[in-house]
């Protein structure tokens, strides 16, 4: 049985993070929502400190740590944005933080983990660089931060949905990018535990995935939290190799749905943002951009729908590829 | 003598525009800020509807027409953003609207113009294009609506001024891009109107212009209105010919003085707002940032500094080119 998160813990989870990150705009985007008929919004959490909603779950997770704990420091494996809301979040509480981080990893996102004050150290792919952080928290008495699946960075996550919930107040769809899983399971457990999942002003959230690296959409389908032989996607930020377990069961609980995007559409939206929000997003970021604007997400005219846009650190080369290659807009 | 417009004209502008215009986010940007250890801001004019300020004096300038003059339609001269913010504004109106472009404005601002409705003409370059809107108003009887030396639009555009003013209630300094001034004159003219040009929490207006069109900053010189024999910039929405006469007025009395950028230093503003901020500003809109990354404006450390993003408008051949010759951030 899991104890789910409550409303009492989210709360917490919002007073170690508000002031220190932002709270992010909610901004219209009139572009998308002409296709559909709905009104469409965007959660700028590209717009978030260090780029990327992932310091909400950091910050409560270094801020949830004991004196003792702290003082050790701490290690976390990212392929970019968790590590440098881990660098950025220890470097707020005086912590050491190091980060494993794949080899492969998107050169910006590296150097501005370095630059906010992390070690770093590039080993392998995805899954041994996961093992190494393992092996040196375990050698060198670092705490060990798990990048999606933790209580801390689910409730952490959760402030997103405290405050689209505010913005939005009435019945709402919330379509979220997912990786491992901690910022849908934060939002949709968050949005539960206000009640707003029932009744009249129900919110419904869904995921996105990169058909490249579908963990969480291949976990709901076999009934319990998959490992994938191989992710292949741009969206750094989306292709852990596998769910998170808890995250598992907060989207299977929680979550309407999880639909899958390619490459090329989000290509695409990554496109549409740039030139019709003026908004840079990272291929994670525009996962649940391209979700809607590809019609993966059932919605209906007239409805409010809420794009996560999760994330902007992106190399420049991925940019002009975007606007080379992502489709034009009618 | 000038009449000033005062703050119930101010206030009345407001009226007409919010509600239909965003209340544009104003976000911190700590990357241009450590540069110089100062607070910086950025008013994301960008976000605006159309992609530019300027829907806030074309739509003051339209709500402001009888409705005889409504009835017969407007023609206005743009390069770009104008256009799009009185093709938007009039088809608000459900008036007819003939927008006079040059013919290298920028392919996005012609289409995006007529999108929204507008008929348009592409005619010459600025000054022919100017004056064939004259003659086209005289001959169609369509009513000129100036693209920034009017009081209607001053008066648009310092709604602008207003907000800044109540999100930052203390000392400040104010960057604003200078194309006809239409916008400086704005926004200096309503933050003088309600007193913050003095007293402890003050706050000093500055005008940023390109090398290659420095209209403003020669008509500061010279002690009058200047119109140039040639305008060379990528900066287009800051290429009018001329300095607008009653604008000169408004930043001669207000403003604390108007800087130059080069273009390079326009493409490198451009990508640190791409990169840093993730967001796409056009040329024009990067001035102001620029003029701050590159020294231009006299600031002391602890201040706070709102830099006016004005527009995002810009063809993806630009931003790729900002991301490939801009400086890259030390």
């Amino acid at each position: 049985m899991t104890k789910w998160l409550q409303l009492e813990d989210f709360a917490a989870a919002r007073r170690r993070v508000d002031g220190a990150v932002h709270r992010t705009p909610l901004l219209s985007f009139r572009t998308l929502g002409r296709l559909n008929g709905t009104n469409v919004w965007l959660k700028c959490e590209n717009l978030q400190k260090t780029g990327s909603f992932k310091v909400r779950g950091a910050l409560n997770a270094i801020a949830t740590l004991s004196p003792g704990e702290r003082a050790r420091g701490v290690i976390t494996i990212s392929a970019g944005n968790h590590a440098q809301a881990v660098a950025w979040a220890a470097g707020r509480a005086g912590a050491r933080a190091v980060v494993v981080m794949p080899e492969g990893a998107a050169r910006t996102k590296v150097e501005a983990a370095a630059g906010y004050g992390a070690e770093i150290v590039l080993h392998g792919d995805a899954a041994m660089a996961f093992a190494e952080a393992r092996r040196r928290a375990h050698e060198e008495g670092l705490v060990f931060l798990h990048p999606f699946d933790a209580e801390p960075v689910v409730a952490g996550h959760g402030s997103t949905g405290l405050e689209v919930g505010e913005d939005i107040p009435g019945r709402t769809v919330v379509v979220v990018p997912v990786g491992g899983g901690g910022q849908i399971a934060g939002i949709a457990g968050a949005l539960a535990a206000t009640g707003r999942l029932a009744g009249r002003g129900r919110v419904r959230v869904f995921g996105v995935e990169p058909e490249g690296a579908p963990g969480m959409r291949r976990s709901l389908d076999e009934g319990r939290p998959a490992t994938l032989d191989a992710v292949r996607t741009l969206a750094d930020g989306l292709a852990p190799p596998m769910a998170g377990e808890l995250n598992y069961r907060y989207v299977a609980r929680f979550a309407e749905d999880v639909v899958l995007v390619s490459d090329d559409e989000i290509l695409s939206a990554m496109r549409l943002l740039l030139t019709r929000a003026k908004l840079v997003a990272e291929p994670s970021g525009a996962a649940a951009a391209a979700a809607l604007m590809f019609g993966r997400i059932p919605v209906t005219p007239g409805e409010t729908v809420v794009a996560l846009v999760s994330g902007g650190n992106v190399d420049d080369d991925m940019v002009v590829r975007a606007l080379r290659e992502g489709a034009p807009w009618p």
